[in-house]
């Protein structure tokens, strides 16, 4: 399956217009702000400044946020924000060596040591200049940075794969690969396809060649990325190589490396993948551990895992279009991903728990432990601020995501409902959705050809209208499938009803407990809703849960709260008392100032 | 409140007469065999070696197996043993300096710092050692390492009190206090419980003596002990300052120090003490967190905490004797204490979790990650091992726990039901029990006065019986009281049945679940007896509830075990399995190679 790229469409209302808005007109200026305060935009004029040295992935920050902006100014006209972009480039373009290389460290502070420090994350940067020139470039806002990262990907080409002089084989951190794939899509040359296939050919064959940190399982280097049978190590890195790799395997149809890429996959989404979606559940190296092991209360879950893990279904889904990859897409998105932002658009979170008990942090913070703690608010910049602008830049290319098509488009598949149009093989196809708060969408059809539209998991039943009259539809493989010729509105209404998940039986921190779950949203309670011990809230039917739309989407659960005596221990059972649990989405928490959170109820 | 001491009392048989005959003949070699090869007697030769120098608390390691052999040898000859302590005290003797100082690291590797370093132990180690002569003086054992100690204590005295000239006022590990007070007791001279006194009202005065590793919290130095409201910082630590703090309070009837006492212990029984008796739920720092936060899975809970409380609920009752100060050294000693020392009497817990996760433990090792993670066997020594030899020495000294009296010997207190004998004020009392794994005692009484009998918390109805004929007892403040003249059989039935307890609902760790007692006995299941995904087990009963003896003392509980599907979530609630659950006690675990357990069920 092919996806519909972003440029062609159009966001039309709804909640991810709404989302979108907010990132335009607020966000994407107030991490420009904050990333000009701390310093990353006075890094690439590469003037040496000691005592203010550049982290090694600050370009990468810059990068995203450019890729961001092309985006942006691909559907509005913003000469302010244009302007800061072109000061950018310019700065870039300007500071690139002859050679083409660019790194706004290395050439400044350590100039000897280019290409000789596989784990300082050089061509995880330069991979991130790439997408962000090959973005500026489709969105027809700038040829500069795209020529100029022509170059530097020759120079990379030549060191690395035709005289191999550089110290090291492959970059501790991927990325790269992908970039590599989407300049070689972009340019047609295929000498950077050759470039991002040697890269993961090469990954795991070297005893030599990972990090002091743990062993080679940190970056993938402990067997050759054909070979890997788990997910492991550092989430994001593990997610950027696999979503190279499943590039690579599509475009080369390599099945032994498709294989690698299911294996991988399906671990993940069935013994390492929070039920927001989220993954890597340890601080320590940010990283996948073993089967089932999720706590929630110290859960890392970055927001730029959720990213890649959503992009990484997305490739799969172009392999082979198959409804989980979507499902699992619409999982992370609505969840891990959109937590990720303040309701503001000001405010990040790095990391994204299951449960929060803002005592442990007050603790930890008066003692000053260092030990690892997630944050009971969101920040504006972190010192490893990767992921504000990933949001930014995954918001803003939505539309890349909701629909597909074969290669003969003949078949157009809609995967995910939010409200957009857009224009396939001459036929015009439009969604108007309610979701994620509802279950009704109308999609639109004008031209010739099968549409086949997902059914969602958490579908309670659905009923489909095709131009006002009731028609039984027909689901294989979690598809409606209508062949279709002419005018058609397509009227679906998915039962969206509060339902009960269960964890697998193997997972103790959830073992016994429920999440609630509306539509594609995970819901959790919080303290300034529900008042003190949200654990000892007890729920045991959803059958009287009622939906209440004010400042959040709310959910009221009738529910108990069990109540103890004041003892610490005691002999007497606890007793229940009516309660009213308030539950909201997970994506939502944290907007109203510090307090408790929870996602899995008694 | 007075206590017979464990000169006075004989253990007869049972529980802890089997406990003390494993200590005897296995654990006080096995230890020594291990600090011989640790080099911890090689260190108090006081040769230097600068290859292989001596932690600075290894002299308090000698000191604690020295006090452990004093309590063995005056119940028992072993001229082995003996010979083994007296070559370490000729040791000791022959290396003390001519003013009385003695610390193997300090005098023979940096004698420029002595009594300059607050944090380094000094004092504590001084205190062991005078903790140690004190009782091989009390057990007739040894004169010499009294008169040393005697003469290190007066140089003590003169450096800190007198000439005030060291560079801190109070040790950075509380301990010296207690044994000065000791020290005190037995020589009957008042300086040292001045000097003890002095260290007490001192402590918490001066902002600048405090660790720079968090703050004045982690060695009660934030405030004065006077003023001290909660139970804070490293564990051991604050239970060995409010030890000695309720000791001097005591003897000096000090009201303000004896409610400060009264408030810590209150802070810690209601607030932060796991079900097993538990104390100090965090690693760093081995600390006292913030109330109600009790992990399970990374419990810190050290065992020398554990023996801290015993001892801290022991001082307590010497002040106002209440029910509540037994109870607490009844939960805690058969419990966590006991949990410190394997079954073959040769491997030791520092840390003490209630619930255990192999695969967490295989993980972090596997990566050497050096995260913090509570071991799944326990090992025969560590590099701090402060806790096996503490656990000798206060299973060798139980008989002191036993036996109250009031001044006038009027009231005799029976406050443990360990199977022994003792004689006070003429009167013979003879107490012969089942406990900890059943209900009846006997308690023989011979001679005139007050008798009385604790009748524990968990006791589900008791039937007493005075000389074969059934008695209704009366119970005041958890005593029943008998006024007795001339010869007694005393027969008590408290009922022991497998009960709930419940944790209270701000204990978030635990909420909606229970934890099974049997009697004094907090009860866990390990997966050697009970298969994978002890989490998922749940019980709503005991009523079917059976008493196996084997290996181990078992409860087998009709319980079911959550079924789900493979998926790792699913709509789908789990299904009940029938399945019997075997318990076992909690200090019991562990003995039967690597696996899981748990102690709070749902």
């Amino acid at each position: 399956m092919q996806t519909q790229d972003m440029r062609k469409v159009k966001i039309t209302e709804g909640f991810f217009k709404e989302l979108q808005k907010l990132n335009e007109e607020v966000s994407v200026y107030n991490i420009y702000k904050r990333f000009e305060e701390t310093g990353r935009f006075r890094a690439i004029k590469c003037v040496k400044d000691e005592a203010h040295k550049p982290h090694i992935f600050w370009d990468s920050d810059v990068a995203k946020w450019l890729e961001g902006v092309a985006y942006i100014l691909v559907k509005k006209k913003d000469d302010r924000l244009e302007a800061l972009a072109r000061e950018a480039i310019d700065d870039i373009c300007a500071n690139q060596l002859p050679c083409g290389y660019f790194n706004s460290y290395y050439q400044v502070y350590a100039p000897e040591k280019i290409f000789t420090e596989r784990t300082e994350h050089e061509l995880y940067c330069a991979g991130h200049l790439i997408e962000a020139a090959v973005a500026l470039r489709q969105c027809g806002v700038d040829e500069k940075l795209y020529g100029a990262m022509l170059r530097y990907a020759d120079y990379i080409y030549e060191r690395f794969y035709v005289k191999k002089d550089a110290a090291f084989t492959t970059c501790g951190h991927p990325e790269i690969e992908l970039a590599l794939v989407k300049l070689y899509r972009e340019s047609g040359d295929k000498k950077y396809l050759d470039l991002a296939d040697f890269f993961i050919e090469e990954r795991g064959r070297r005893e030599e060649e990972h990090y002091g940190f743990t062993d080679g399982r940190y970056d993938q280097s402990d067997l050759p990325v054909r070979e890997q049978r788990e997910a492991k190590g550092h989430a994001v890195r593990a997610l950027y190589l696999f979503i190279a790799a499943a590039d690579v395997a599509q475009i080369k149809g390599d099945e032994g490396l498709i294989a690698a890429c299911e294996r991988v996959f399906e671990d993940i989404v069935n013994r390492k993948m929070y039920i927001t979606g989220g993954t890597g559940s340890t601080y320590h190296g940010e990283a996948f551990t073993f089967a089932y092991d999720l706590p929630n209360i110290f859960a890392y879950a970055e927001t730029c895992s959720a990213i890649a893990l959503a992009l990484f279904a997305d490739r799969m889904a172009k392999i082979e279009n198959k409804a989980i990859y979507h499902e699992i897409f619409e999982r992370v998105v609505y969840n891990n991903v959109l937590a990720g932002e303040s309701k503001d658009g000001k405010g990040f979170y790095y990391v994204n728990p299951l449960e929060m008990h803002e005592n442990i942090y007050d603790y930890n913070e008066s003692l000053k432990t260092k030990l690892y703690c997630p944050l009971p608010e969101r920040v504006e910049v972190f010192d490893c601020s990767c992921c504000p602008p990933n949001l930014i830049r995954f918001v803003e290319n939505i539309g890349s995501f909701i629909y597909g098509f074969d290669e003969d488009k003949k078949r157009i598949f809609v995967n995910q409902y939010i409200s957009s149009e857009t224009e396939i093989a001459g036929a015009k196809v439009k969604i108007s959705s309610e979701m994620p708060y509802g279950g009704k969408a109308k999609v639109f059809f004008e031209g010739q050809g099968e549409l086949l539209l997902r059914v969602p998991s958490w579908n309670g039943g659905v009923v489909m209208k095709v131009n006002g009259k009731k028609v039984e539809p027909e689901i294989s493989d979690s598809y409606i499938s209508l062949a279709l010729d002419g005018d058609f509105e397509i009227s679906l209404d998915f039962k969206m009803v509060p339902r009960f998940v269960y964890a697998n039986e193997k997972v103790w921190y959830d073992c016994g407990r429920k999440a609630v779950e509306y539509g594609p949203l995970v819901l959790c309670g919080e303290s300034v809703d529900n008042g003190e011990n949200l654990s000892s809230v007890r729920i045991t039917s959803l059958s009287g849960a009622k939906v209440k739309k004010g400042e959040f989407f709310t959910l009221e659960v009738p529910a108990q709260k069990m109540r103890t005596s004041s003892a610490l221990y005691s002999y007497e059972a606890p007793v229940p008392e009516k309660f009213t649990l308030k539950l909201i989405p997970y994506f939502s928490w944290a907007n109203r100032g510090k307090g408790d959170m929870q996602v899995w109820w008694l």
